[in-house]
Parts: structure tokens; C-alpha cells; sequence
């Protein structure tokens, strides 16, 4: 039986063994979710960087340049950090430099794992099934905000946690604490993230229709995986 | 309208300003508990201490000593981390030095705050009172386990911001989390504890009943608060 750990911070990682185990990575609000509706809409890859300077220089080997900081577009990239953005047809076949506050920070954060994955809402069963299948244990990994614990980071932890949890060991608290959230708020999920903080910091940007996106369900048939600096399905 | 945030663990609380605020260190199994127990119950003043070298120092000064590592009670010291211990009648007006793996190691890194109280189930109402009146913003300390989140400590934080969410605006997600644990469980706390991973762990030490008084609400009248490295009522 698989064990299931969650992380809620970046800031935590480190209280977390991660050799011989999948990392899924997770910032629904709004990295990996791009990521995913990127790759499942014909994106050949991402590769994840911590800083706008590395961006740019991969932008100038031809890739797309996306990423926010705080929610904001980095004026001189190609867009930010929408999924829609990643999900453009003129963005087929191509490869994409991607830097975000958050989300980048935990990918980077995860490289000891065996296998590192991208998980979200919209590819929420599909990880499910590819964890069932793996039969190794799993770490969720929550991007947060700023090191904080992040609301919709941990609802996904707990919709996830919450589809194993009959063929898994629960093996942490802030997994049982991950599942009891979702658990109390799995009929008005939309309603309770957009209550919730980080919501609100990006609703002030108005990303409102972001925000609905991110929180649709198994929109994705794919599980984009880390190999060396780059994702892919 | 005063502002709630929680924190989950000590690997975190470099994340908030802390400056201005009162701080409400928690540790339900046991320490937090055990002191509200021992200042409840006649013992003069409390010296949290890091180290066991630093608690058998201030023994050979004239104070009794306690504590644990890892739940065990260090052979060397009066008694181990059982509110039991605090309690009893001959620790009346005494001083006692005492050193744990989690809770002394949370009030040490909250002494930037403007007031450090010591909150527990055991004083959940008169906390809630104090902090109504005191109407400073407020941050809520979870010990955890090791660095990590803590369902114990989490309860309480949720019961502790919800008891006072009329009159304060809840101010981080980690809040509204704990808030949410709390109310989905509230009826079960004891049982839902008792499944939790820290307290397995203390189960197996034989302190069931340690645990359940833990967990016991509104048993004593008292606030204690850190006055330079001294906690008294």
C-alpha cells in the first residue's frame, strides 16, 4: 500500500524525504494549471526557471517567454501566466520558458524525487490514475504563496489524497487536514477559493475568469513530468 | 476589527510580522496544555528552556524540572510532560523549569511579539476572552511535530479563531483552513485526534489519558503569559 504525504510550502520540503517517491507538484492558482492546459493542448514542452533573467536568455534560443511576479505579466515576455495564454493554437509544437512566484520555486525544490509530476484541477483524474498505476509512495506539493500555506493548493491536495486514499496509507496530518477540507467544501469549492486570500490578492488583478478555469475538473487527459530542466506528457 | 492569522509550524513564522501582536503559542500534546494545567493549579512561574543542560541548570538552582524528548520523560528531571504532573498539589508555589521538543522551541521564536500568551484547549475560553479585550492584532502558533503541521494544534487554532471570527477579520488562508477542520470536526474532536499521526505516536507511549484530558475544554480560568523568559498568570 502507497503512502501519502502532503507539503504545504516550499518552506517545508526539507521535513520531507523525497528519493524513491513521485513529487506532484501543484499551484493551481496558476502555474500548474497552465502547464497543464499548455501540454494538454499541444505545448511540446515548459521548462521551469526561478528568475526573469534565465527566461529571457532561453527566449533568445527561440523558446516563448511566459511568467508573472506577483500576479503580473513580466512586460517583456511573450505573455503570463494565464492558462488560456499557454492554451493558444499559435503555441502548438513549440517550447516554453516559464518563471512564476511560486510554482517554478517548488519544481525546483522537488528534483530529488524519482519521478516529479504537475498536478491541477483540470488533470485531477488523470494523476490520480497515473499515481494508482505507479505504485510508489507520493509526496503533494503544495507551491503555497510566498512560503504560506495557499487554500486551493490544498484543496487539490485533497481531492487527490481523497481519490487514493483506499489503496494508499494517509501518512501525514496535513494530508488528513488537506482531505477534511476538501471533504467540507468539495459542493462549493469555486465559491470557497475565490473567499479565500490568494483569490482575492489575484482577483484585484481580474483574473476572475482564470481563477473558474483553474477550478474545472479533468479537463486534461495528461500528467506532464520533469525530465532534467523540461516538462512534458 | 483585530486580525487572525495561523501559523503551522515554527519552519514558517519567519513568514510573519509578528511586531505589535500577540502571539498565542499552542501545543496540545502536551505542553501548552501541561502549563495552562500547572499555572491553573497553583505552580508560581514556568522557564521554557531549549536545552535539557539549560532545565537540570535551573534544577540546581531550586527548580523542579521537566520535560521530554520525543514523548519519553528525561530520566534526570521530577517528571516528564504529562498535565498530571503539573498538577499535583505538592508543586503548589513552586517554580519549575521545563524543556520539550516542540512547544518550548515555539515560544522562543515569538519573543518579537508585543505579548506571548500560552494557549490550550484547557484555556480556550479565557484566551478567547483575553484577546477580545486585549484587541491587538493576533497570530496563532502552532508548535507541530518536527517542524511539521500538527492536527492537534491545528483544532485548536481553528476553534480559537472561530470562537473570536465575529469580531476579527481572518486574515491568511491557513486561518480559514483551520477554521474549516475545526468546524467539520467539532463534534468528534477527541476521536478525530486520536486517528491523527502525533497522537498514534503518543498512543503508543501510553498517554491515552494525557490525550484526552488535552482535549478537555475550559478547565481553567487562567491566561499565561511569557514575562522575559518566565511564564505566570
Amino acid at each position: 500500500m502507497i503512502n501519502i504525504e502532503v507539503c504545504y510550502s516550499p518552506e517545508l520540503i526539507h521535513l520531507y524525504e523525497l528519493e524513491g517517491k513521485i513529487v506532484v507538484v501543484t499551484d493551481i492558482l496558476r502555474a500548474t494549471s497552465s502547464m497543464v492546459a499548455g501540454l494538454g493542448s499541444g505545448v511540446k514542452s515548459i521548462v521551469p526557471v526561478k528568475e526573469v533573467v534565465a527566461c529571457e536568455a532561453y527566449g533568445k534560443q527561440g523558446f516563448l517567454t511566459a511568467g508573472e511576479r506577483n500576479g503580473v505579466k513580466v512586460p517583456q515576455f511573450n505573455f503570463g501566466n494565464s492558462p488560456f495564454d499557454f492554451m493558444k493554437e499559435e503555441n502548438r509544437g513549440k517550447s516554453i520558458a516559464m518563471t512564476t512566484t511560486n510554482g517554478t520555486l517548488a519544481i525546483n525544490k522537488s528534483k530529488g524525487a524519482k519521478k516529479v509530476v504537475i498536478g491541477s484541477f483540470l488533470n485531477l483524474k488523470a494523476t490520480t490514475e497515473f499515481l494508482k498505476i505507479a505504485q510508489d509512495d507520493v509526496v503533494i506539493f503544495c507551491a503555497g504563496w510566498k512560503g504560506r500555506f495557499s487554500m486551493e493548493d490544498t484543496l487539490f491536495a485533497g481531492a487527490l489524497a481523497d481519490s487514493l486514499k483506499e489503496h494508499a496509507n494517509i501518512g501525514c496530518d496535513a494530508a488528513v487536514g488537506a482531505i477534511a477540507i476538501y471533504k467540507a467544501h468539495e459542493n462549493d469549492l469555486l465559491e470557497f477559493v475565490l473567499e479565500s486570500n490568494h483569490a482575492q490578492r489575484l482577483g484585484k488583478l481580474n483574473v476572475k475568469k482564470d481563477i473558474e478555469f483553474c477550478m474545472e475538473q479533468n479537463k486534461f487527459d495528461v500528467v506532464p513530468m520533469l525530465d532534467g530542466n523540461f516538462l512534458s506528457i
